[in-house]
This record gives structure tokens, C-alpha cells and sequence, in this order.
């Protein structure tokens, strides 16, 4: 397993940094996002290190699919939303922020008319944790 | 292989409606997006009618996943983008406009500003043809 001393979310994943964690695999992490676009967002990541989708193995790209798939179906049974959305950015026109390969499951509402590079705000934290919680019971 | 007599999609795969192939393998078959939003648009079909990713399988999900990192790739080498999201849709909340699963390997340009819900409008059919033939030669 490879990891950067410098990443935020390779020390998500070795436990050295908090998360909201939902579950994880060999090779996958599921967490809250702490900047949550609509309630119920989550990020699957890639345990071992890579920036993009061009640097991650084949091993972890499907891993971290099949564990999106999961989650997707735990937060549409817990927050009901309009619609989900998987998605992954690479590089500046797509405002990656970590430069870490991670999948959001982004739920969407009716005309919250999302852009696909949103900004940033963060969430309530207590509120993120009951999330977690009842997204875990349904996994 | 499970088909839908009715979709579009699983038509294309089975060879029964025209689409401009990239590539394709046991389980996952990669088409460029005749309503590009910027050139170089793709997309990955699932072999396997699914409508969505709640009802795709395990196995499906990561063929998809491997060959959209491979068509990234090829797209990042033929279009030179600022940036690259990889995006998959799911219910009216995120404008799904087939119910097949397939994800999008979606060129981004500084400042194109796309939405998620981005609005869907014809490419030139030639020259979508001529990139098609320029990415199948990258892969």
C-alpha cells in the first residue's frame, strides 16, 4: 500500500486524521464529506495513493466502483433524494481539490441546480455524524 | 447478457443501432456522446441492461470503471483538456436521459462552467468521426 506523507486523505485512510467514516475494503474508504453540496454526500476513496484517474491500478478504480455502488444505495434509503450523482474530477477545469483519487456520491434535489465544479462550504458536524450513523445502519 | 428490447443503449451494444465505437470488452462497451458537451465527450455503456446504479452488478460496474480510466486516458492525449470528470447519473434529480447505466468521461475547459444537469444538444456527426478515430488510435 502506497501513501503520501503530505495527503489529507492518505492519513484519512491510515486513521492518522479524523473522518465520518461509513465502511471500508482492501482497498477502498468510504467517508461523509465534510463539505456536503445536499445532505447526504459521501466520498469513496482509494486507499492506496493516486492523483488522478489516470495514476489509479485497475484493482482500485473497481473497488472503489463497486463500493460507491453501496454507499449509493445506503443514502438513497436514507435521505430519499431526487437523484444521485457519481462523480470524479481530475485537474483544474474540473476543480479537483484533493489530489487524491476519490468518488463523491452526490445526492441531488429538484432545481438545486448544481454545477459540476460547486463550491465549498462546510456542514454541521453533529448533523454529518447522525448522517453517518444512520447510513452505516443501512449498509 | 440481459438486453432491454426497448433501449436505445442496449441496442447500440447488440449492434442494432449506429454509434461511434471506441472500444469494447466482456462487459463494458465505450461510444463518444453525439451531444457533446465539449469535444471529446464519451461514454461507457454497460453491457448488462441495468437502468441505474442501484441495479448494476458488481462485476459490471467495475468493467465500466476500468475502461472509463482507459478512455480517459486516450481523451486526455487526443483533446488536451484543462480537466476531466468521469459522471454518472441517476434519477430525475440528476437528469438521467437513459435508463442505462453508463458513465460519462466528460472534457472540461476553464471556465465552461457546466452544470451537472448540463443541456444536451447535437455534435457534428464528421467531426465526431474523425475524433473517435483519433482516440481509438491512443488506446
Amino acid at each position: 500500500m502506497t501513501h503520501d506523507a503530505g495527503c489529507i486523505f492518505c492519513k484519512i485512510v491510515q486513521g492518522e486524521a479524523p473522518s465520518f467514516k461509513l465502511c471500508e475494503d482492501d482497498l477502498s474508504f468510504a467517508i461523509m464529506d465534510i463539505n456536503p453540496f445536499n445532505h447526504g454526500h459521501a466520498l469513496i476513496l482509494s486507499k492506496r495513493h493516486a492523483a488522478n484517474v489516470h495514476e489509479i491500478d485497475d484493482d482500485s478504480i473497481a473497488a472503489v466502483a463497486r463500493t460507491a455502488r453501496r454507499i449509493a444505495g445506503a443514502v438513497e434509503d436514507a435521505v430519499k433524494p431526487d437523484g444521485i450523482n457519481i462523480v470524479q474530477a481530475n485537474g483544474p477545469g474540473a476543480a479537483q481539490s484533493v489530489l487524491h483519487y476519490h468518488v463523491h456520491v452526490l445526492p441531488r434535489r429538484l432545481g438545486d441546480n448544481a454545477k459540476l465544479n460547486w463550491s465549498l462550504s462546510p456542514g454541521d458536524h453533529d448533523a454529518i455524524a447522525r448522517l453517518a450513523a444512520d447510513i452505516r445502519a443501512r449498509l
